[in-house]
């Protein structure tokens, strides 16, 4: 009933899975020729981390600065910090490249790389940057045939900065339904990065880098012809979004939140459980998807195997609310108050951000060690 | 366009209407002739707990452990712990008690009632327990015409744990639209309360503290009699979603995230901001409302005031998205990359979680304070 000694709700990280998922993403990495960057704005540990970058380069992503200054000082030293940056977080970024780091910025448009190039001369520092570009139209970006893209890489070329070269993410990919589908969005991504890369090159600048890569991409992409490097980060645990897209099974989903049943409402229908909204995230993403798992799907404590097609229905702030497909009916006495089970998280980065730390557990389901997070910004 | 020299994303708590509303709520509380027992699952800082208990007697509520042991060394005493608890949380509950805390638990079942009596015993501390009464099928509680509230009752009676009364919490509140309707809910929470309170008399049980109390049916109650205490914490922030309702204007909502602008999409119509899903949660609780404030308003960062009906329109981990209503366009001149704004919450208890502290601001919006918070379990 209570396989696990520890305080709920609380984030368990199964370490055959992570390594598993993780070995798999190596490999294709490897298989397409390209360098690995994993991006730990998911796991947001140095254990993740290094077991991520075993056997490539060591490189790594990250999605804040706090994170960057995170892992630098975990011993990390080529980090992609891979949101734009704007001109109040320079002095930042350059205390870290004054340390050592090997810090690399993004950015999209002309004004940006201007300032940061003026920045990087007041500073007395050079940044390296890599343009973001737009392959999908789902966020930030220039286009890789906009005049823009050479505008801004002469901005970086008088001083203070220095263009690196190209990146992109498709996050469009969590748009696409099918495996067809998310292998022409590969193809999308990588040819919009190397249209970019291309151009640069003709008007005379350098491009030595070209970084593509989203888990649903990275997982379906054929071809990485012309592409330097993947990142991904989503694939190291998982969830039931990336399930639902075929990214992987439910049992690939390394991150589940222990809970215990501390309420039972025969007459709605519902266990009553300490894992709220604060413990999942109100994240929904599965609600897109032909299955969806409401707030994330109830499994036993021990094995981790889905329990009956329950479901979390609904969530208060630390209230989680347990309940059956209709027509079927909750197995009571299975449940008692104080029971523990386990819910894997509809997005993992949502998810994992509600904790400090993970339990990290081995074959046997014990505990082996606990691996401290890096939250906030 | 930058009037706070902070790093983005953080969290801004306005102390001008954090008091405003304080002192509103604890108003409300003596014209009701109650006891007002702040609710801190919002705040989860020791200086609003102890502003909104100036004036009343310092009790608090709480929904983890971990913010009774905080607020407990933190100087405050009378801790009501307002999650049903389970036997593997006793031992934590009793350290506190054995510290010298008035900690009290909270209990929907007669099984669970006769489990804490016994732990109570084994490790010789008397639990004061209320029992937690069901208003309105939302969440927990017995039923207040149930047999099993006595059975309950009963079951604390018999050494290691004290009855103390009965709580009740109507979470249907947030369902109600318009006035009458939430005096209606605040009228059947206060019901309810009272009617399981004479029923544990009645069957020769002590029953001296009768709780209730949401912020929507604590802003419309129209009278408390046979109640003894009020509880309610979003007030103290108020939120969209509590604006969406008609308990205070947007002009009351003390906490906001300031964020800066990183990227523009005049072709998508976006501002992109680095506030996204993990600095304002992925609550949309205005969704269920007329208004649809979708992912929070976009205010000016000095002022806060609400700029031409811009929401953040869609977010991503670490970006929001930006944008204007059908029909009309951004003044793209406002707002080059770097501009600071703030968001109005849609659900403050969900945003404030993300940080791990507030930057406290005065009438001219300058930084006074940074107030820490507790997060997690």
């Amino acid at each position: 009933m209570s396989p696990f000694d520890l305080q709920t709700p609380c984030a368990l990280l199964d370490l055959p899975r992570l390594r598993r998922n993780i070995e798999a993403m190596s490999s294709r990495a490897r298989d397409l020729g390209v360098d690995l960057r994993p991006h730990l704005k998911t796991a947001k540990c140095l254990e993740a981390g290094r077991m991520a970058t075993s056997g490539h380069t060591g490189a790594i992503a990250v999605s804040t600065l706090r994170e960057a200054e995170f892992f630098f000082t975990g011993g990390f030293q080529d980090i992609l910090y891979a949101v734009s940056v704007v001109p109040g977080k320079l002095q930042r970024a350059a205390a870290l490249l004054t340390k050592g780091a090997d810090l690399t910025l993004i950015l999209d448009s002309a004004e940006t790389a201007r300032s940061v190039a003026e920045s990087g001369r007041e500073l007395g520092v050079v940044f390296p940057v890599l343009l973001e570009v737009d392959c999908d139209g789902e966020r930030a970006g220039i286009k890789p045939d906009s005049p823009e893209l050479i505008e801004a890489g002469r901005a970086l070329a008088r001083g203070g900065a220095e263009l690196q070269g190209v990146m992109t993410h498709a996050g469009a990919s969590y748009d696409c339904r099918g495996d067809e589908e998310l292998a022409a969005m590969a193809e999308q991504e990588r040819a919009a990065a190397v249209m970019a890369a291309e151009r640069l090159r003709e008007a005379g600048l350098p491009c030595p880098v070209v970084s593509v890569g989203s888990t649903p991409t990275a997982t379906f992409a054929e071809r990485l012809d012309g592409v330097t490097e993947l990142r991904a980060g989503a694939y190291m645990f998982q969830d039931l979004f990336q399930a639902g897209l075929g990214v992987c099974s439910e049992g690939d989903i390394a991150l589940s939140v222990l809970t215990t049943v501390i309420s039972r409402r025969p007459e709605r229908g519902w266990l009553i459980t300490d894992a709220g909204a604060l413990a999942l995230s109100k994240d929904r993403s599965t609600a897109a998807l032909p299955d969806d798992e409401l707030y994330g799907v109830v499994c036993d404590a021990h094995t981790c195997a889905p329990i009956d097609e329950l479901r979390v229905v609904g969530v208060n702030q630390e209230h989680g609310m347990v309940g059956a497909p209709a027509g079927s009916e909750i197995d009571w006495d299975r449940f008692p108050i104080g029971t523990q089970l386990r819910v894997l998280p509809n997005h993992a980065c949502m998810t994992a951000a509600a904790y400090d730390r993970y339990q990290v557990i081995d074959e046997d389901r014990a505990p082996v060690a606990i691996w401290e997070r890096c939250n906030r910004w």
